[in-house]
């Protein structure tokens, strides 16, 4: 059994188990104030060329989202979100656990519009009762969304414009980023995400680390106490270089980057197999995920084999499904893998 | 300089790292529900003597105790604790931030007594006001303390008894768990323990492991629906068996308390070493902190070679330490410290 | 300019101020333990043959709901509610600030179905990653809804049996309860009412009194510990006996239902007349709201005399209002609005 | 039985019940946007000569003292309070539901002075681990405090220089301002506290209203959306006029100081007459509350008529009670009590 069913099943990149062996007896100091920290900062900064911003290391993605949200809302405002972004549907009620309402719009590919948040701004100040409702207070875009799809350089800075023209921040949440980085038909450079969201969350989980999450705040005025909030969070791990280590790797030599797009062209390779094998994608979009749908029969000769991830029933008949590739996915799978959809689909 | 400031400026125990770079590329399902983990659950559970309890696995020690104390307590609730105790002092509102009231008790060395708790229990219900005050829900004790001291049996019992009297969960932070079982004159097995509160919290981030608390639900009617806070906690790792990996290792052979023991006998030479030059022993307690007071001079000389954690000024002339051994304590280290103290003594 | 635009634009019933008055000088203790909380407890108790419930007295809708919710749900639940519920939409995310998420069910007239609670609560567990998201955790219902609907007698016993099955509370938020209990065509007494939700909010505020809402606590395990979570909420009055007086005064010689049926009885015939002369009724229901569009032209000759409630506008040329009579409501007033209707409508 | 036990025990003043009944069927727009509102608004800023403040009415005490410190303060932050503060004692954890911290200070007799604070906040940030813990990020204040005692004008002075040099809001909790304002000894006028303190709650509810508190926003930078936290919490009253009503009443012809002077004088009485009788005065204060000790005996012979408050027990056979005036207190019931303590005294 081989598993596609998402981009967190094995360990981390073996540059970054090297890089924590290597270093494992030294003595540092705690809580992200260490060297390596100090160092992934900078070549985070660099990368991003994104000089003023300020960088911090947390655990996990709920965390650097509830932590984010935490840190830029007052009470009474909310957080625009497509309904299928992560802190919408996935976080069991972490932001809400934080006093916040998240306001969901409505999007068919886990994307949303500057069209979609100007109207939605609009609507709420020319309500005569808007302050009888939560006031959107900042947006939330995921970047690959949750579907697999990517904003254009062209939507991004729209949506940039708008934040900025009514004063509401703007998170971009990369849990993915690497793969968006890398896939095919982006237009966007991590300099050029840098200058249009006001605070970025750089996923390191499902691109190559053991675990955690780079958030860079952009916009200075949200910069002000962010470390209390990480550890009223929870989020200032103790061993806080374990997070310096493995960014530091990935930021070193281009590693965050290179294991991307090799999953991304493999993801390529599978997509192009479902296509030339009839099988949907469900979802425009060349990164590491990919979205089909299988008759139950298919599905069922595909499980002897791979693991997926259960994605709904468009009947009683069918299935879909999502593939994901991830840096640590085998050429051989993916070989193997596509034979076996011919197979499947003849 | 050698660091002796604190239990986690390393990274983990050889044998930790050793699992977690021969398990590197496997591939298993996220969340904490892989094999590793269910094997870890029940080395614990058989450790423990407590085959009926519920272990989760978390990232740290405040998203533990966050997520703990919003599990048990309903919203008019709060949670009795030494005016010393961690969630009380050092993590920045984080249960504040739950919606409850921390209700500090006094304390001279981090512990507090049944006496205590019945008497708050007592006076809050012949309050006829009650009802305008926070009722007191639970109680949080740290074993060791935040001073390195210990509860003794007799002292523990005590306080289970009042808890269950009055229909009050017990809950024990075990940050230091391992350095608690293992210290000269601790009369506490791990079977006791677990047979006398109703969550535990058993530290792997101080104790051996890179990081991760694992949390023991003991009583029946606590347990329900617990995962869920986990997730809204951040507390739900997506590689979840980094964790399980981890406690699997720390629970077999014995290595949670092999490593514990070895540290605590380091630190008993210090503790003699003090004694016997001269240096004040600020709490009783023989587990992996120290805690003394050294001249400002003495301290200067000192730091050239060794750093501690500053812990106070009594006065203007001197200055309160916490000078701390940890399973990754060098024997060599711990001479050469003695050499010092000696040498400061003169 | 006579006002239809909502049911709490005049003081209070002339019997309650004149109860105020009357024992203007009177002493009394506070926080609702006087001898006319006492009273009105056991009327409420009585007219809603439910001898065993709990009564608590808060000073305002939002005020009931959010100590409503926070006093039934765990940290990791939310509260069902049909997407045009008070909770959902007007309350300025009161009860996100409790920490719970609302779960919003579509709905085109206010009112939600057993079969929706069923289909959501079913396909929550379903879902292999339900620790993912939000547990439905109660489920609240307005009667008449914000929409002016009524919920049928087979309709509530269907949600409640739904409810039951499941073991999640529902809760009724009554704050016009008096209005649905006298509307035509109405067949649900508030005996049959009590005997099938958990948690009853019965309205004061838009029934006569001057301000407050009555609580009624019917299931016996969520009884406990209220009065806390009222006070935390602020909802516990000093001068609790202004609360009692008035739902004495409403519960007493049935004045709580004979100034609503006249009121519903005057929006019966602005309905009528609404319908005789060729407006649209945007809902079902025959209780004190009425939702009608005119041509804007049509408007503003109207609003030379009356004030509506603005509620939308279907297109560029007509505008959608909601009418409101109320226990204050003029008879004269009634009359010449009716004439106005015909003229507009000429 | 007269009850001197607290000054929320009768209605409200009948020039207040006159107002509310005079106006009972005018028809008004909701939610504090009525002329009645906009008037008490101006009345208010005019009496504080603070013409730019901006005057919000909420309906109770715990409700203004949760609004305020939720519009002030960031996640990370608490408030400084004396630890006999109401919001630190005596508000079943309303401040905590709201995710903050209350950082008591030590007090003998209500008050907390300029050096403690800056000692606070100095302290706060020498410590390197300040992250770890919880932010002062503003100060509460009660004039009178809880124990009847008085700010001096020197002593709000320092308060006022030290929190606007180190950006921390002052919030004076005025629950019984008018009670301040007319006691013998005080030095400070409500234009010099509007003056000095950033936003200040005048209370209204002890002070002879039925019920309300009116929040003064004194600093610009603090009055964003506060509307939109009054709601959220519960506090915009749907008939808003009655609290500007109220206000309004209060605030016309002197009343608010009229009726609390008189009250202050009937205090005086009483005080005197325990000193000259031998009965100790536990705190310094000439505001309408008396704090003295009885023995056992002597309270059951006056509480044969009399209602106090019960205030401790200082020893097994002596009792501490709070004897309270108000605006409603009879001068035939202060002259029998005078008499009955002289009794009790032979």
């Amino acid at each position: 059994m081989y598993r596609f069913a998402c981009d967190y099943q094995e360990g981390c990149h073996p540059r970054i188990l090297k890089a924590l062996t290597q270093t494992n007896l030294e003595q540092t100091v705690g809580y992200g104030c260490d060297p390596y920290c100090a160092t992934a900062r900078d070549l985070i900064r660099t990368a991003a060329k994104a000089p003023d911003a300020d960088v911090h290391f947390l655990m996990g993605g709920t965390q650097a989202n509830t932590a984010v949200v935490s840190a830029l809302l007052r009470p009474h405002q909310g957080v625009l979100t497509a309904e299928t972004g992560h802190i919408a549907a996935h976080e069991s009620g972490a932001i809400e656990s934080t006093g916040h309402k998240v306001l969901p719009l409505p999007s068919s590919d886990g994307k949303i519009t500057a069209k979609q948040v100007e109207d939605v701004i609009n609507a709420h100040y020319a309500d005569g009762n808007h302050e009888h409702t939560v006031q959107p207070g900042m947006v939330y875009i995921s970047h690959p969304t949750e579907n697999g799809t990517l904003y254009t350089r062209q939507e991004l800075y729209d949506l940039s414009r708008i934040c900025r023209a009514y004063h509401v921040p703007l998170y971009m949440d990369g849990a993915r980023l690497a793969y968006a980085l890398t896939a095919g038909g982006n237009d966007l450079t991590l300099e050029e995400i840098a200058a249009k969201v006001d605070v970025l969350c750089i996923g390191g989980t499902k691109c190559g680390a053991l675990f955690g999450e780079a958030v860079m705040i952009l916009k200075s005025e949200l910069k002000s106490d962010f470390r209390y909030i990480l550890k009223q969070r929870g989020g200032m791990l103790a061993k806080g270089r374990l997070l310096g280590l493995q960014f530091l790797t990935l930021f070193t030599d281009g590693l965050y980057t290179e294991i991307s797009e090799k999953a991304n062209r493999q993801a390529d390779k599978i997509r192009d197999a479902l296509k030339k094998n009839g099988f949907p994608l469900l979802y425009q979009g060349n990164a590491n995920q990919i979205f089909t749908v299988f008759t139950n029969d298919i599905l069922a000769f595909l499980n002897e084999k791979y693991a997926f991830d259960f994605w709904g029933k468009p009947d009683e008949y069918h299935t879909a499904v999502r593939i994901c590739t991830s840096w640590a996915t085998d050429d051989e799978a993916v070989k193997d893998l596509i034979d076996s959809i011919k197979a499947a689909a003849v």
